[in-house]
């Protein structure tokens, strides 16, 4: 059912900066977080207004980064090349598995279908961190590409995709700002009906 | 019904450099002109055989840019990272509408997809334009991503994209030339019968 | 057809460490071959675990580069950009046609397809060396896009475009993983049953 907000477990960590363990898609919970947290050298950073704080944004969000997905072919999740993170088109599994599989517009409905593209979003920012060597290495997010396994009558494929946006939105703020595009497909992996790729900014 | 060249237009205003207020799909006409044109620093950039006169070119057309179209989602039109501008999936919007919509092969006839074409490339040239700080930045278009909402048997997606990739030669010239991927999708937002992203590189 | 390993045309050539003309698809064979094998300066790459043999690995799979395919349309099959080549999506164009067409989970069978994304790789090496200035100078590959044809029942686009990334691996080693997104697309140009682009690192 891809990500939600959990306020219950916000509320129960007030004044706890670095819970961990509490994420719903979390397999291997605070694996990717910055571990340069309230180091001086962070100033500079909050002063451009980066995602200084998006290990603490995903908290409030109730979400850890889940474990990386496993390609499912011969390549990697994510790779960085100069300053630049791509990652891999990621799909909107937790744990592995698809909670919703089929074509928008059929058998998924575009609700539904906007909160796996926030999974895919959350599994995006999970293989880029990890190719970046951490969260904290993110400095913005350039580009967005989804991919929506649509019936040939549905249009609303930004919609959907704004599942993703708005997610990146939540944990980068104006870094998470992005261009995009969203397009129909014909169909995607294991009849997933959403696909995210993302082209990221690290340091 | 996408761009037209209006040679009559192109008439009138010879000898005026700088006509503004003609063009048919210019909501802000001369907007994004380049605010340099005609200064000494130009000259080296001429003899690289840049787009010193994209915006000379596009009068010759009978073209201003337009209005950047408003995103269809949580994002932006375009976003400049390093020397590079990423732009959004641009759909034909003229004026905020879409003057065809279905599918290529159905009920859409690829040459009036073409225009379409054309049409994206110049939303995609005015949202690029922006992203830069001016037309006169854009140094090179880079890669062009063509997607053509298509019925199953319809194989001309190179012939509808050269819509959009001709429009950048005539713009911009040998810097204009660029390396280009055109698929057929099951459907994109709005119906729209087709979509074109640019990466362009900019100073 | 597609690619194939010649082990026989492997073992006629050993001791030749720069065979010509013997490649099925090599229309003009060795013509991207690089210029500067066995060079002095090559050690220090050959410890970054770089492409060093990359001509030596096409070789020993019986390859040749081919001529790169004309565009379909109006631009260039691939483009430098700083230290980036992107290339143009690249069809399993053998001789200028192509051995399938249709769409996978229909007309053509997954193996097949599989075989025409190994060729689409190809084709593309091809083009981006030809862009770089040679294969010697391409130092990794950083991204694919694969796109399939596919009837909307076919969810198997991962195995079908390992075709193209099992390639890279065998031409350039570790220096050939990389991020990938593979997507199952309505209808291709010139009904294709697959379509690969690559963003590569150059020097």
């Amino acid at each position: 059912m891809g990500v939600r907000h959990d306020s219950a477990a916000d509320a129960q960590h007030q004044g706890d900066p670095r819970p961990v363990g509490r994420g719903r898609l979390g397999a291997r919970p605070g694996r990717a977080r910055p571990d340069r947290l309230g180091q001086p050298g962070r100033l500079p950073q909050a002063a451009q207004g980066r995602a200084v704080s998006a290990a603490a944004r995903l908290d409030e969000l109730g979400l850890t980064l889940p474990a990386v997905p496993a390609p499912a072919g011969a390549y990697v999740p994510a790779l960085r090349q100069g300053d630049l993170v791509y990652t891999s088109g990621q799909l909107p599994l937790v744990d592995g598995a698809l909670p919703v599989t089929g074509k928008v517009g059929g058998a998924v409905d575009p609700e539904r279908a906007k909160a796996a593209a926030r999974t895919c979003a959350l599994n995006a920012i999970a293989a880029a961190a990890e190719a970046a060597g951490g969260l904290d290495n993110i400095v913005r997010v350039v580009k967005v590409t989804g991919f929506v396994a649509s019936e040939p009558s549905f249009t609303g494929q930004p919609g959907v995709i704004n599942g993703a946006s708005e997610l990146l939105g939540e944990v980068f703020g104006d870094a998470g700002r992005h261009a995009r595009s969203a397009v129909g497909v014909a169909v995607l992996p294991m009849d997933s009906p959403v696909e995210v790729e993302l082209v990221v900014a690290v340091r």
